[in-house]
């Protein structure tokens, strides 16, 4: 079975979950439904889902090691709703209009209304929970914790140069954290033990990171029609992603100067946007991360990861048709680049 | 004992909690530290906390009906913490930049960091939360739904006209969910029956909606020195107090079109900044105010509600000398405004 269809497998119980969590007759309660997709901006019903990859793992993984999917769907729900909260207020951070071909909820109705918006996602997503069971609530707030601190490591790099240890760390925690969680959580839901929770934390881990280098070479060097990412999208808006770091670290003299400068943080206007970089910087900064060799060293790091995640599924006690389906999913999340 | 010397009483034990649940060497961290008045802007040993009423009424409310207070602790120290959530994200969307004479997170720090110090602050508060069991950290997840639920309404009356009914409606959520939710966490770490938490429950809504008319009647008739609200400055902000919900549903006529005109949503510049009420219409609104009576109204509602709470305290069965703390603290918060 592909990875796909597996996520397919899935669906209609995550979403029924998802409809029951965020019920209630509130404006915001809206709001929130208008974000996951389950309605349009006029409360009427739609079918504007993401790919609820996470809750997918949760119950994949709970189901490889022997439990049932249905007893671990408040644990996916609540990571789902989780990942949605910060959704909301990553794209409040990072003044995005648009989401998954869907203007934000903050650029609908408003800054301090998105505030509460991903606060309640986030206070409803720890409601369900804590009535999964202790363990599942404090995993998730453990995770939660992570992300947030990974979150404010990202603002804080946009403003001093990065060494690749420093930006994995932060991958580890903004990106990392959720996936570890889901796979953590499933294994809490099949009553795992020690050894294999940590080994599941560790998966995540990996996939966490094959995932975000891969996302951010793409964000350099562009992928034709598969994401929608424009070559160099990332370099003008100034990220700092791994090829960056990596760029940093094997600089020097006039090249490392004139990247400092590409990259030193523009002044914002009074409404806090930030001009982006040149066109020409863009096609400099490309010519240099090539002349580093940069692409390379970031396509071998994609690939050690998802070696990393594949040991991982071999040592753990997955029945063998989720095993298979693990791989597939790895594949498909942090499949080499060429 | 006076209400001041009982809060004195926990305190020493509540800012041990609030320093554990927030130790940590993340510049994250260091903002919680700093905004809950711990440490300084530069990360030093500061002493600039709050009143810190809400943990002690959870502990009083556990002394009260027999348990120890060191046992109602956890949940006393997550309960802050949520207050301290809603007062960094208040802050950004009021873009007020002073509290409690110290600047605000957001002021510090930009509005991208302050939401993540917020989410982080909430994050925490569960997690403390969940530590003391899943009947306190369910509890509290509840009231920070009504909270926000009730921050969400405060935003929606801006631009609309507000009964007095839908205005203790969100009073109800915005100030009372908190309290209620204070007493019901005491109630819940002494093992009190639900007949009791219930009676807890509608005394924190009383006492918010005292505090609450109370607080708005100071917001537009102003207090001397005492509180340091200048006469007017609700107005001015054109808050949907208390006074103006009772003016629109006491006017007609001219008063009522001007009314409207005054407080009708003006154009906000590029910064989200609106202009405040000149001072020709704040002298006006308060004259129509004084003709219609209703600052006689608020202080007879205040007093109702202050009733209505000792009338709960008599029939809680708390130790005698709690009971008469809980009287004095009550009459503190929310007695007769003259």
């Amino acid at each position: 079975m592909s990875a796909g269809e597996t996520l397919d497998r899935y669906r209609s119980l995550i979403l029924d979950g998802l409809r029951e969590a965020l019920a209630g007759e509130t404006q915001l309660r809206e709001i929130l439904r208008y974000h996951v997709g389950m309605a349009d901006a006029q409360g009427n019903p739609a079918n504007a889902f993401g790919k609820l990859l996470r809750p997918s793992l949760v119950l994949m993984t709970a189901e490889g090691l022997g439990a049932e999917a249905r007893n671990a769907l408040g644990a996916a729900v609540a990571l789902e709703l989780v990942h949605n909260f910060s959704l909301i207020h990553d794209d409040i951070q990072d003044r995005d209009d648009v989401r998954r071909g869907r203007p934000t909820v903050w650029s609908l109705h408003g800054i301090a209304e998105a505030i509460n918006a991903g606060d309640l996602m986030l206070t409803i997503a720890m409601a369900v929970g804590i009535e999964s069971g202790a363990p599942i609530a404090g995993a998730l707030a453990r995770a939660v914790d992570r992300m947030v601190e990974g979150q404010s490591l990202d603002l804080q790099f946009e403003s001093r140069v990065v060494a690749t240890d420093q930006y994995l760390e932060m991958v580890d925690r903004k990106t990392g954290a959720l996936l570890s969680c889901a796979l953590e959580l499933g294994g809490l839901c099949a009553h795992a033990g020690p050894a294999v929770v940590a080994l599941l934390i560790g998966l995540g881990r990996s996939i966490g990171r094959a995932f975000q280098i891969q996302d951010d070479l793409l964000g350099v060097w562009g992928d034709g029609d598969v994401v929608g990412k424009p070559q160099g999208s990332d370099i003008r808006r100034r990220k700092k992603s791994f090829p960056i770091a990596m760029a940093f670290a094997r600089s020097s003299g006039q090249d490392r100067e004139q990247l400092e400068a590409v990259f030193a943080a523009p002044a914002a206007d009074g409404a806090g946007n930030e001009e982006d970089v040149c066109d020409a910087d863009v096609s400099w900064v490309i010519e240099l991360l090539d002349r580093l060799d940069v692409r390379l060293e970031g396509e071998k790091a994609v690939t050690a990861y998802h070696a990393e995640a594949l040991v991982a599924i071999e040592a753990l006690p997955f029945v063998s048709e989720i095993a298979e389906e693990m791989r597939a999913l790895v594949e498909r999340l942090a499949g080499r680049v060429r």
